[in-house]
C-alpha cells in the first residue's frame, strides 16, 4: 500500500510538472504531436495487436462476460479508428486562451478572464482500450497532462498505447510525462488518485455506477460525475402518435446499452387507450419487455413494474410504463425518479412544451426528439469525454470546453486599493 | 445522531421542493421579495438585536476572542448595512435565462443552452451574522434554495434573521421553505449536509481553513473551495521601485487578515541591494514583522523565514521576503507555494509580465498593482459569494454567475438518431 501510493503520487506529481511546460506549449506544436500519435497507433499496431490477443486469450480463459470481452478486443480496423479520432481532434478548435470576459475599471485597472487548461485531469475508465487513446488525446488538444487508470483486463494494451503515444509527444515537442498512466492493478489505488488534491486539478470517471460512486466517496479532488441515465420520454395527449411511436422506439431500442437511451415512457390518460396499444406493439416487434402500472396493465397485458424499476437504468430492451394525468404530473415523476441525465415531451402543445423545458431539471430537455441525440458528436462539439450529470462546470456533452478552466489576468500601472 | 441525520436530511429535502416553485418564479417576484426582506429587517431590528445582545453577552462570558465578538455583534447600523446589501443585490442583473449557446444542426435540431439555478445551495459558515442576509439574497436572486449552517456563537442570531426573511419571503411569493437554516449544534450536522447528494447541488463553505477542509474530506455534494489566501509579489529588476513600494505596503497592510494580502514578497537579485532597505523600512514603519531568507539577512537585518513560512498565510501583519534569481525562478517558488489565488508582478518588462501571466497557474494574475484587488465588488460583478481557488466551475471572485448552472433545450420536430 505504501509503495503504490508513493508510486502513484510520484506519477501524478511528475504530470503535475510537465502540465507547467504544456501550459505554454502552441497549438500547432500540439496538433503537430497529436498527428504524430496518431501515425504512431497504425505504424506499431503489430505491438498493440500481440499483446492485446494474449490480454483477450487471458480474459477468456477466466469465462469474463463476452460482452466485456467484445470491449477489450482490438483489431486493425478499431486501430485504425483510435488514429482516426485523434486526427479528428487535432481539426477542433483550440478551447485555450479563449478571452470570455472583459472589463476596464474606473480605477483603470483592465481585467481579462482567459481559458486556461485545467493542469492534471485524471481519468478512471474500464476495460475499453480505445477510452485511452481518446482521453490522451482530448488532453494533449485542451494543454493538460493527464494521469490515466484503465480497467485491469486491458492493462498492458492500454500500457502499450501509452508507450507508444508516450514516444511520439517526446519527439514532438511535448513532455513524456504528460501522459502518466498507473499500471498497478491494486483496486486502492483509484482511492489514492482520487486524493491527490493539488496534485490532479480534476478528476472524470467514465464506467459503470459501482466505478462512479467509488469515485465520489472517496475524492477529494473535485470529481466530475458522468453517465446515468434513467431518461423518459412523455407523450401528451396532443401528440402527433405516430412520431411519438418512432421517437419512442428509437430511444428504447437504437442502443439500449448506452445513458441516453429511454427507460420509462409516460403516457397522458385521454390517449392511453389508443396510443399504448400501438407503441406496445412497435416496441414489442422489436423485443422490448415491457414493465407496466396498474393502468397500463388494464389496456395492455404486461409484466408489472414494481417501484424499483422507476429508478432503475436497465441498459437493457425493457421499459418501465405509466399513464399520467397530465404534465403536471409527469413533470412530477420525473422530477423524482429521472438521474437529471435526457428527458423528453412529445406534444403539440407548445405550452406544455415551455413548461416541461424550464421544469424538468435535467442536462437535457428534449421537445418532440428522441433522448438518443444527448451526445458530445450530435451537439456539434466534434469531441466528448464524457455527459456530466453533476451541475458543478459541466451539465451535458462536454466538449473541449469542459475540459478548461479559467483566469483572471489584471493589467494596472500602480493602483492600490483604497 | 439518527434524530440529527432526519432533521437536517428532511429540511434539505423540503428546500428540494421549493426549489422547483423558485426555478419558475419571476425575477420581479424575487426582487420584490428581496426589498421586503431587507425592510423586513429593519423594521423587525429590535427583535434581532434583544437576541444578539444575549448572545454577545454569552461569547464573552465564555472568554471568546476578542476578534470573535467584535464579528458576532450586530448594531443597528449593521443591521441597516445588511438590508442595503440585499437592496444592492436587487438592483443586479438576473442571472438566469441567459442563452449562452445556441444551433441548429443539419438535422434541424434547434439546440439552445441557458443559465437556470443549481436547485438548493448548502452554505456552511462561521459566525458573523451579516453572511446569514447576505447568503439568502445572493441565493434567492438567483433562483436557488438554500441550506444555511452558520456559527454555533451566533446561532440564535442567525435564526432570528432568517426567520424574518422567511416571513417577508413568504407573504412575497417564495415559498419559506426555500430558506432552510439548520440551528442544531452537533457539529455532526455539517458532515450529514456534505453527504445529502442530489438534495443538495453544491456546497459552498465560507470560513477557516479547518471548516473548508472538513466539508472537503467528507462531501460527497460537489464542493466549491473558497478562502485560503498565501498571496506573492514578485518586484523584477526593471521594476518603477516607488511604485513597487507603494504596492507592496498596500498588499501587505492595507488589510492584512484577509485572503488577497500578501504573505511573501520575491525580490529580483539585481536590484536588491538598493530595493529591499526601502521596502523594509516603508513596511515596518506600518508594523510589520519581516521574516527573510539568508540573502535577504545579509542585506536587512531581520528574522530568518523556515520553510513553513513560504507556505504560511499569516492573516498578520508578517511578511516573508526572498531573493530570486530572475522571473523564472519568481513563477517557479509561486507555483510551488501559492495557494493559486492572487499573485502579483511588478515590471516595465512586457516580455516579463506576458511570461508571468502565462506561467503562474492562480485564479488571479497581476501585472503592476496590488493583489488585494481579488474581489467581486473590485471586479465590478455588484456581488461577491467567495473566492473560489478551485479550478472547477468558478475560479476567483464568484458573482451571481458562480451560483447558476446551464441546461441544454433541444427542439424538434420528430428526428430520430439513425
Amino acid at each position: 500500500m505504501l509503495f503504490m501510493k508513493e508510486h502513484v503520487t510520484k506519477q501524478a506529481r511528475r504530470a503535475k510538472e510537465a502540465s507547467r511546460q504544456l501550459a505554454c506549449v502552441s497549438i500547432e506544436v500540439r496538433n503537430t504531436a497529436l498527428l504524430a500519435m496518431a501515425d504512431a497507433l497504425e505504424a506499431r499496431q503489430e505491438e498493440i495487436l500481440e499483446i492485446n490477443a494474449k490480454e483477450v486469450a487471458a480474459a477468456k480463459e477466466k469465462n469474463t462476460r463476452r460482452n466485456m470481452i467484445d470491449r477489450l478486443i482490438l483489431t486493425p480496423q478499431r486501430i485504425k479508428g483510435m488514429a482516426d479520432g485523434i486526427r479528428q481532434v487535432v481539426t477542433l478548435e483550440d478551447p485555450i486562451g479563449k478571452l470570455d470576459f472583459e472589463v476596464v475599471r474606473p480605477n483603470g485597472l483592465k481585467i481579462r478572464r482567459v481559458r486556461v487548461p485545467f493542469g492534471v485531469i485524471g481519468i478512471i475508465y474500464e476495460a475499453r482500450p480505445n477510452v485511452t487513446a481518446d482521453a490522451i488525446a482530448l488532453c494533449i488538444k485542451s494543454g493538460n497532462a493527464c494521469v490515466l487508470r484503465g480497467g485491469s483486463e486491458a492493462v498492458r494494451t492500454n500500457k502499450k498505447i501509452v508507450d507508444i503515444m508516450k514516444d511520439a509527444a517526446a519527439a514532438n515537442g511535448i513532455p513524456s510525462t504528460a501522459i502518466e498512466f498507473i499500471g498497478i492493478l491494486d483496486r486502492d489505488a483509484v482511492v489514492v488518485m482520487c486524493r491527490l488534491r493539488k496534485l490532479i486539478d480534476v478528476i472524470i470517471p467514465r464506467g459503470g455506477a459501482g466505478l462512479i460512486s467509488r469515485v465520489i466517496e472517496h475524492s477529494t479532488v473535485p470529481v466530475i460525475e458522468t453517465g446515468t441515465g434513467v431518461c423518459h420520454t412523455f407523450v401528451d395527449k396532443t401528440a402527433d402518435q405516430d412520431m411519438a411511436i418512432k421517437i419512442c422506439v428509437n430511444a428504447k431500442t437504437s442502443r439500449p446499452s448506452v445513458c441516453n437511451a429511454m427507460e420509462t415512457l409516460l403516457i397522458h390518460k385521454d390517449i392511453a387507450e389508443e396510443f399504448l396499444p400501438k407503441v406496445a406493439a412497435a416496441l414489442i416487434e422489436k423485443n422490448v419487455e415491457l414493465r407496466g402500472d396498474e393502468a397500463c396493465r388494464k389496456i395492455f397485458d404486461m409484466n408489472a413494474a414494481n417501484d424499483d424499476d422507476w429508478a432503475t437504468e436497465y441498459n437493457d430492451l425493457i421499459l418501465s410504463v405509466k399513464i399520467v394525468d397530465d404534465v403536471d404530473a409527469a413533470i412530477e415523476h420525473i422530477n423524482k425518479y429521472s438521474s437529471e441525465h435526457s428527458d423528453a415531451i412529445i406534444t403539440r402543445d407548445a405550452d406544455n412544451a415551455a413548461k416541461f423545458e424550464q421544469r424538468i431539471d435535467s442536462a437535457a430537455v428534449y421537445v418532440n426528439t428522441s433522448t438518443r441525440f444527448t451526445d458530445g458528436f450530435e451537439f456539434g462539439f466534434g469531441a466528448e469525454i464524457g455527459i456530466s450529470t453533476q451541475k458543478l462546470h459541466a451539465r451535458g456533452p462536454m466538449g473541449l470546453e469542459a475540459l478548461t478552466t479559467m483566469k483572471y489576468l489584471i493589467d494596472g500601472d500602480g493602483q492600490v486599493r483604497g
